[in-house]
């Protein structure tokens, strides 16, 4: 019954396969662009809610800015536009005429809109005239946008030309406290990741070549998916004193002096559902994560004979009430009881390919004998996968099960992760040859033939080309150092900075 | 200590200061776009999940289609892209690159592409993918995004180039049950305006010359603003089978035929927050309806002495205790604690422009005599509107009292709403001399001196232009029609069908 493509197969048809069967999304007519349907567009509403919460706690407060940027904004940030300016969507006119019978663009605008691709430019701005003073510091906001890169081989969720996002921007008087926010909002994202997601990441900053156009430093958590590529899940940047001097983010601090402000801005956005898939999803299609999962519990009525159906579901009905006092992850339970006309084996796997946590199939057997037939996605085809359980038991115990699932999905991410970074490949030779083989799908419990390295880098400016010429990337630079002297894995010249090297998406 | 402006004074530029003193939005340096601030997309936020709740119980799913619509798609439905041609702001660049020292546009695109002004025209096409038999149908979604549209004379909330909005867009095997949704959607909106926004409105369907363009029949809700002209709050569709006969979404029916399904579209926008604040705002400022008040509580610490901020924070932290027990309109009630270090007083006038509900300050005096002072916006400078309380009837009265705000809200508005539509007017000439006189401002328990007039319409083509020239407009042909024969009071026709005429937004 799997996909039609395995990951040992085709990792990349696989991916596009589970997506599909789980209508999560598709690609659009408009080119590059993809429609988040319901079940991924859900997906998206669990983890966004999570956040959201997380940012308010943080003091931060929602706002909205504009989706056009003028053109002479993202002059006067060099390094910025150097980063994006290959892939801007770029608004010239303001209507449309028919001229000799075809709709033709008019109304030519005096200077050219950016569809922003991230908002320092046009936040910086507002800041300018929200800050004059040191009382008026910190400023913390966040919006929960749509942003537009020119991606010329987009793939769902991963590299879309539009995407979903939400970008914090922060200002402050101090480097130091500009930083600790940095810090505060990327130790947010490993929370997320790791507590909501079950997705487990490396944190550390990026090399100089890696970092965001216009960042003093980015930190980012990096996953790794499960074929052994790293996945940039979120990053979070420290923008020193660059987009406060472009955009004169000036205040006057204790002392009576004028100063510009120090400034951050993170994000995360819909490609952590492709990091969600290609952490959780096996050959039978998509596994979600029970805290973001549309529906936690699905129920499936299997009624064999019409004069049945009363009783059915009024048992059903009965569970339903009963489910809905259990509280897992101590929020409201989310159940869907699938009403459609269909054959019930055929909705359930409907489920299965879309990973809803839980499938009860109920029948009049069940209702009869106050019983539920539950099954487990992440135990799919094991017998602890199929339980006919006691109705009273099952409601009970509905929030740990889910809460079980949870830690149990994070926990075998966790030891594909833990077993999949080589820290004995020593020498340029053996880093070469390492990275000369491909994997294609690292099997449950065994070590994939290439996934990270955790190896020295001398830092020499030489290193990007080397990097691209391999076609690998250094992921992070860990925050835990080891201090050790060795031999930097790209050029052998002597070196102590570990790093993260890795293939990536 | 009123605004700089009053309602009387000069209406226009008394909303730009409620908006301005409230910090709910400001003009930004992207021309025509608005920056929403903190307290404006916190009221948003509300409005949204409230509303989402609905979408959700009536059975529609989120989804997220592309902004980007390529520019062919509008030459499918004639009307639709004569309507939205003269505001769209057109994307033909993909990159910028420097040419003599200038960034200048590179990359042209085969097919310009059109940001979305709506979404009919892309969601059309995605429909025509999914459905294929009547089973697929309905085919029920809703999307909360961002849109444009050209705007010439821009204006916060009520008119910007870029704007948020939910739009909800739906397929049906039969002309009736689209006809049904629609008209279950403009009775949700009818419920948003009145129960959350405290908005009273009227109801009907648009006539023919105000219909959105490429639908068979338009209905709305309108409310009547403070200076008695009408702002369209919400508007539901039914496009009969022109988008599905334009994107080809065809299905096979019961009796084994292909046919084109039926679609609907409905939407509302941030342009509800006009409403809410022309409906409400008084001349100290913004008043929130509490079931959207980002915050419905606020507390201001009155700390005279040092030495007494223990025991006064103290007994406020153990109020909001006791207060977070509370459930107004049986959900988590929303408080604020003002920590700045600013002077009460003006942080009570901060939220006194802000509009929040109730402001309690409290000082050592309440501490040691367990009370509380609490003031009432809505009845700012009566008697009533400040009092001291003991804590713990304030406590387990504050839900009553938020839900009685609210319904206080919507009777006040409601009153001026019954009171300012004229039904006596009968003839043309009556009705031309009416609408020479202006209005600045409907004085709460006064009639205005023009608002609404109820009347007879003949439907006569040359209407339009009449009501140009006149610089009114027709609100909507209300459901509840009289039947009663008169004169039309555009063309002195006989005429059968009664109308709302208003000056509009």
């Amino acid at each position: 019954m799997g996909l039609k493509n395995s990951r040992a197969g085709n990792y990349p048809e696989w991916y596009q396969n589970v997506i599909s069967e789980a209508s999560m999304a598709e690609n659009s007519s408009s080119p590059g662009c993809m429609v988040i349907k319901p079940w991924g567009y859900g997906i998206w509403e669990r983890i966004r809610d999570v956040f959201d919460e997380k940012i308010k706690e943080t003091d931060h407060e929602n706002c909205y800015f504009p989706m056009f940027i003028p053109l002479s904004f993202f002059q006067k940030e060099a390094e910025h536009v150097d980063g994006f300016a290959k892939e801007m969507a770029v608004v010239t006119h303001s209507r449309l005429a028919m001229k000799d019978g075809k709709l033709t663009p008019e109304g030519k605008l005096e200077e050219p809109l950016i569809v922003r691709p991230t908002s320092e430019a046009i936040i910086a701005d507002s800041f300018s005239k929200w800050v004059k003073s040191y009382r008026d510091l910190p400023v913390l906001v966040n919006q929960w946008a749509n942003v537009v890169r020119w991606e010329m081989r987009p793939r769902l969720f991963l590299r879309t030309r539009e995407f979903l996002w939400q970008e914090g921007h922060t200002a402050h008087a101090s480097a130091a406290e500009a930083e600790e926010e940095t810090k505060r909002m990327l130790e947010a994202y490993r929370d997320l990741c790791e507590n909501t997601l079950a997705m487990p990441v490396l944190v550390g900053r990026k090399p100089e070549h890696e970092k965001f156009p216009g960042a003093v430093e980015t930190y980012c958590v990096e996953a790794m998916m499960q074929d052994g590529k790293a996945l940039q899940a979120g990053t979070s940047h420290f923008l020193g004193q660059n987009f406060a001097k472009a955009a004169n983010i000036s205040f006057v601090n204790k002392n009576n002096e004028s100063e510009f402000a120090y400034t951050t801005s993170w994000g995360v956005s819909t490609r952590l559902i492709g990091g969600v898939i290609m952490t959780h999803a096996d050959d039978e299609g998509m596994v979600v994560p029970p805290k973001i999962a549309p529906y936690q519990v699905v129920i499936v009525p299997v009624i064999k004979k019409a004069e049945d159906t009363d009783a059915v579901m009024a048992y059903i009905n009965k569970l339903i009430t009963a489910l809905k006092t259990q509280l897992p992850f101590g929020e409201k339970i989310r159940i869907k009881l699938d009403k459609r006309n269909k054959a019930p084996v055929d909705m359930f796997w409907d489920w299965t390919r879309k990973g809803a946590p839980v499938v009860c199939e109920i029948g009049m057997r069940d209702a009869e004998g106050g019983k539920v037939m539950v099954k487990e996605r992440l135990k799919l085809g094991t017998p602890e996968g199929k339980q006919i359980i006691e109705a009273e038991a099952f409601v009970s115990g509905i929030a740990r099960r889910l809460e079980d699932i949870q830690a149990a999905m994070f926990a075998k991410a966790k030891d594909r992760l833990m077993h999949n970074i080589r820290t004995d490949i020593k020498t340029p030779e053996e880093f070469a040859k390492y990275f000369e083989a491909s994997n294609v799908w690292i099997e449950d419990g065994k070590p994939g033939k290439v996934a990270f390295v955790r190896g020295k880098w001398s830092g020499d400016p030489a290193s990007e080309e080397l990097l691209k010429a391999m076609k690998i990337t250094i992921r992070c630079i860990p925050f835990d150092q080891s201090g050790t002297e060795g031999v930097c894995l790209l050029t052998g010249k002597p070196a102590t900075t570990d790093v993260i090297y890795a293939r990536s998406y």
